[in-house]
């Protein structure tokens, strides 16, 4: 497989990730780096991510062939626009954001008719660590990646998107992208908020009476507080939901607990224990 | 040095982890295991864990020199007594329970006067796996094991238990029992009872649509159910705390994001990525 040129705009975890592993798979004849930071661009550069390197979107994008949005997903819309506005009609235009519904309803009516061509794309694999140093060519090895097509997109290009990502050595699903924030919610965005939370009630003198569980527990909230205040914006009613979910079941324990029901207090812990036993360690 | 006849009542992941280590390091001249599961105790003595073995704790403990009292914590306490009645005067009792101002206040004036004494450990260490099996030498190296002498704790038995931690490799520090309970709520318990109601929400289709993130946040959910119910229920009030401050904190995020104000939301994110940066990966 080949894809042309891969223009890769935003090169930070995910996008340096795409860029070491097309590059070493050979994918494309020239991988192409756009961001704001030119110091960064240069290190991706010679980390041997990207193949060139540019600051100007327009420019990196003239003449490619496939390109992946890799910026926060309050840009991703902005930057598929501007991308849409100077690709070859031929051009096949994806994502990696982590809120898919958001920036449907921002470029709806405004992608170029008869141009480029978007679907969206969700690589499951991250990490709380953030930038082009943390990327890894594996990243996306045995990950999940969901590809959302909407009704009319047209299945050659959607089926394109799907070969990319299999040949990054991802799986790949198909998913509506409306049902992937309200799935993403749960599995993804409410956790990070808990994460959050629990850290931030910590009393800091108290960090040295934690182990494991702690540091698990509360790993996510390490992640950017830009970066995620920007999904849970995007994708604010799904979240709502979850949390709503989340405090409900809290207040399940708190009562069983204050009124000393030793059989629900079991139940409320084998229901999370079934949950999660069902996922493998 | 040696302990003489060091005795596990409880010989599960922790009991059959001391039990390892100090054979390892030649800390006893008799390692005895007591339990009610003469099958696992059979395979704990044949994997290095004990010398000997008994489902008669009285047997176990009459010629002990230290004890080491490794069930729940709601039975940590009539296993102390039990152990206290037949054990020399002479002889040094501890536990390894995740909470201890409840069996504080279940041996309060029970113990035996001028009989064996006891003072409360807790090591920082265990799993979401049980079991003897899975068991090991070096569970406590590195670790931390709060010991929780009260008032009228002697000195000198007090530190009988601080060198019996430090030759199994943890670190020691002191504290006070009801100071250990309130701070555990924060950094043990609150995090197993986020991360259960986490897992007890995700409806079970959407478990594929997890990453890292979700794996590490509810991986305690895994935790035995009955052990937990029994920490929550030893450490209620405080617990009941720290529940309060989280479901606090989580309707400071909703807020934020109802009402769509983005620095509150920033700001939210920083505090909880604040206290998690100064953990530590």
């Amino acid at each position: 497989m080949n894809f042309g040129q891969i223009t890769i705009i935003g090169v930070g975890l995910i996008g340096g990730s795409i860029g070491l592993a097309v590059k070493q798979r050979k994918l494309a004849t020239v991988v192409y780096g756009v961001g704001r930071d030119e110091r960064n661009l240069e290190r991706a550069r010679a980390s041997g991510a990207l193949d060139r390197i540019s600051t100007n979107l327009k420019e990196a994008c003239a003449k490619s062939d496939f390109i992946v949005v890799c910026t926060p997903v309050d840009r991703v819309a902005a930057d598929v626009l501007a991308a849409a506005q100077v690709a070859p009609s031929h051009c096949v235009i994806t994502d990696v954001g982590s809120t898919k519904g958001n920036i449907l309803a921002e470029l709806n009516g405004k992608m170029p008719s008869g141009g480029a061509t978007f679907i969206g794309s969700h690589p499951l694999a991250g990490s709380e660590k953030r930038g082009a140093a943390h990327a890894k060519a594996d990243l996306f090895t045995d990950r999940l990646v969901v590809v959302t097509p909407i009704a009319d997109t047209d299945t050659e290009v959607a089926s394109v998107v799907d070969l990319f990502w299999q040949n990054l050595g991802a799986r790949i699903m198909r998913m509506d992208p409306h049902e992937h924030d309200r799935a993403l919610a749960f599995t993804s965005h409410l956790p990070h908020a808990a994460a959050s939370a629990l850290a931030g009630v910590t009393p800091i003198e108290w960090l040295n009476l934690t182990a494991g569980g702690f540091k698990d527990t509360t790993r996510i909230a390490a992640g950017d507080a830009e970066l995620w205040a920007a999904i849970f914006e995007a994708n604010r009613d799904a979240v709502l939901t979850s949390l709503a979910a989340f405090t409900q079941q809290l207040e399940r324990f708190r009562d069983a607990l204050e009124t000393r029901d030793h059989p629900q207090l079991i139940q409320w812990l084998i229901e999370g224990k079934r949950i999660r036993d069902a996922l493998g360690s």
